[in-house]
């Protein structure tokens, strides 16, 4: 399935989620804070989280009532919840091109906010879910928060390790697309396997996710990103194709990008060029870009154990579509 | 039962509901996440709400086992995660006269610690409790939420009602002490009337405990509150003693006291023994009292459905301990 058909498909399950949510939150009382948590939910983003839980459940067969809808909701909620707390602590301006919750309203506002909406996404996923799936998004929130403080103490050591970075990606993306994609399973009361697999597909398609993010924190199109390009660089965040390419760089290189690492911000952000050539002529992209591609692959061999369908061919797709990405 | 009576009847479990929070935390893996969370929950405390759990579990006929005890800590975890989130929402640099968390670690990994340990009080709830007891703690938090918003338009407005002001702590103080209450009964499958009773006891002894607070707040003694007297009225704060004695007034006292309100802070401040004369005069702390003792009697009449037994009595004393602390 090419992307526009995809993205044709699920327009309307993308519609129907929005109508879900903008139900379920009509009984907000605050003003301000009814205004905050729209401005965090409807600005933009494709929901592809709940349609991730959609499209589990129905692959396993389950039904894909009202409650399954509610219950998907449960993914865009805690999404948005850490969002509008990353913004907070990152002390961002803008989210999707737009002035960001933060800007508008201020910090309190939109740290309690953020919990707010945190709350009803817990409450989701135990009630209209159940104990079980309730622990998915538990687990999901303390793997992030534990991948945030790893992020913060190793992201920026010279020396970190591949393991390292896939440790906090797994924590940090990995955990809030394979949840809503167990949830699935759960929800539709598939076996252990069919969870399994549906963990393990969620899990690399957010690797590979983060992988091309990362990539396009180098390569990607400022107009298409609304990101200046090589701002990973220019903070001196250790990813794949930088630590691929201090890997394999010869000693004069290697020692090029490491006197880059240890000047400052600025210095740093004056040679995003020369980093960028060094981290080619090493083939950090080329291998990044692989590895995307061997995580997809994995994605969607995690789906083998499931009869071909339209959910999976959707899947299927996803997996092709994180690859092809832009922004 | 009298307050050293209670106490000493009460620390044995506060001892315990200790040793199990700190079993259940240690799998944090971080270390410094693991020391915010700890400098969170060890940093005092009375554990008031998980013993209102076990104590309603225990009134209602249930069995305090491993499972009420760890029911129990949602509770704390709760209180702690907004405490957390409460200090860098209002740049506290104490807390329970020591640094708060925000002064040692600073608000990002502060507000992240805060969303951890949410996430673990509502797994709590939903997994060792049940949905029922998950929607609950839930709408504690929403409510939480709501009456911060709602509070933050009117605690200073001159013409502000007594509806109101109990609205925002039926929201802020009440859903924190009657939601435990009511789990206790849920945990032990008490009946409808039984929920209600222990709902009805933990909103009036939160409304009382922060009417209390109130008064504390302008006669309170610094050397044990910790905290500057006539705080309330520097900021502005419209809490029941000053509604009580701008009602009462004459014309001159009302002019003056509304004088002080359209000064500034530090006029206020300078001012705050004016203040409190006025309110002394128009029996604005003696209303406060004699309310504060209304819900106390109203919190042990809900009580009146349950036999006389070990539990109730020490819920009673709760009561009294609410009316008597100065700190």
């Amino acid at each position: 399935m090419n992307r526009d058909e995809l993205l044709a498909r699920l327009k309307p399950e993308m519609v129907k989620i929005d109508e879900t949510m903008a139900e379920d939150l009509a009984d907000i009382v605050d003003p301000t804070l009814r205004e905050i948590i729209h401005h965090g939910i409807f600005n933009g983003g494709k929901r592809v989280r709940p349609l991730l839980t959609l499209l589990a459940a129905n692959l396993c067969g389950g039904e894909i009532n009202r409650d399954a809808y509610r219950l998907s909701m449960s993914f865009e909620y805690l999404h948005a919840a850490s969002l509008l707390h990353d913004d907070v602590i990152d002390h961002a301006e803008q989210r999707r091109g737009k002035p960001s919750a933060n800007t508008i309203w201020g910090n309190s506002d939109v740290i309690l906010a953020g919990d707010y909406l945190h709350t009803r996404a817990m409450t989701l996923a135990g009630t209209v879910g159940s104990p079980e799936i309730l622990s998915v998004i538990g687990k999901a929130t303390t793997s992030m928060v534990e991948a945030e403080f790893l992020q913060a103490k190793t992201a920026q050591e010279i020396d970190r390790s591949v393991d390292n970075y896939f440790s906090v990606l797994a924590g940090k993306t990995g955990a809030l697309i394979s949840s809503p994609c167990e949830t699935g399973a759960l929800f539709a009361k598939a076996s252990d396997n069919q969870r399994q697999a549906l963990y393990n597909y969620g899990m690399a398609l957010g690797l590979a996710f983060q992988v091309v993010d990362d990539l396009l924190d180098y390569q990607g199109d400022p107009a298409k990103t609304g990101k200046a390009v090589g701002n990973d660089f220019q903070e001196g965040k250790m990813t794949l194709p930088l630590l691929h390419a201090l890997d394999q760089a010869d000693d004069a290189q290697r020692d090029q990008l490491l006197d880059l690492l240890a000047a400052s911000p600025e210095k740093r952000q004056s040679e995003v060029a020369t980093a960028h050539d060094i981290i080619e002529a090493n083939k950090g992209f080329a291998h990044a870009r692989a590895k995307a591609e061997t995580l997809v692959t994995e994605a969607c061999e995690a789906l083998s154990c499931f009869p071909d369908n339209d959910a999976k061919n959707m899947l299927l797709g996803l997996g092709q579509y994180v690859l092809t990405r832009q922004k």
